[in-house]
């Protein structure tokens, strides 16, 4: 990467990370961060500070939400259409092991030819329907599983 | 109702919010209230304010954590030991609605066999497992219908 394209990489995590703070308020409340995004897989951590239950582990709740926010994130950046709008239609999420710790999310971004049928769709159409799955990590392997069906609207 | 009756019931209500507000602070930053609880129904309710998405109504992290906080609340308050650890296992939801205004999350207490069930196992053997369901009302139906799988652990 260059430093012009590493600079301007920088600018869209902070673009990002401004979008949902400013049109999720959940989101600033939670200390979300979009810590990287390479083109597969996007991350989004949050402090273990505002987001731990009564057992000092991350609460299930800030789990769902940050998994929420990160496939939405994805197709946010996927898209990079301003004007679309991205909803969640389903979701769930398997809690496997405490998490403990910075909650840190990572969405993977699906097989180039699911995306390819994404967009054209959305093209075509105007709506397009996809399922994004994210994993938070733990000691000793996932913490959580997570999988959301999202819509993409003109 | 007598009127001690229903002091006492406005302070359970009140020590509920109060322990979900200290030991989970998303609750708080949600803005969660503890708005009744009769025995069969818990209506947990969040301000529209600190809990919209990027389309001005309900965002879908904010419902999913809100109908989590209810299965939690109400096996809180069925359990009444205050020695037991609530986790969640899994859950999954469906966003039928878009829900404007404020977020208000019903859990219904399963059959009174189920939970007899529950309590008889927790007693015995100090884990038991329990699924509830959650409702949020939307104009037309129901918003967000939640399945929540709970596990008590002594």
């Amino acid at each position: 990467m260059t430093h012009q394209a590493s600079d301007s990489h920088a600018a869209l995590l902070t673009e990002t990370g401004d979008y949902l703070h400013r049109q999720i308020p959940l989101s600033r409340a939670m200390g979300v961060r979009v810590q990287t995004y390479d083109g597969e897989t996007l991350t989004l951590t949050a402090p273990a500070e505002l987001n731990h239950n009564h057992l000092g582990t991350a609460f299930g709740g800030s789990l769902s939400a940050l998994a929420t926010l990160a496939g939405y994130g994805l197709l946010w950046l996927e898209l990079g259409n301003r004007d679309s709008h991205i909803v969640i239609r389903r979701s769930r999420i398997h809690y496997l092991r405490p998490v403990h710790g910075e909650l840190r999310a990572v969405c993977l971004r699906p097989a180039a030819e699911v995306v390819t049928a994404f967009k054209a769709k959305f093209a075509r159409v105007g709506k397009a329907r996809i399922t994004l799955g994210v994993t938070v990590e733990a000691d000793g392997g996932n913490g959580v599983e997570f999988e959301g069906e999202y819509v993409a609207l003109r």
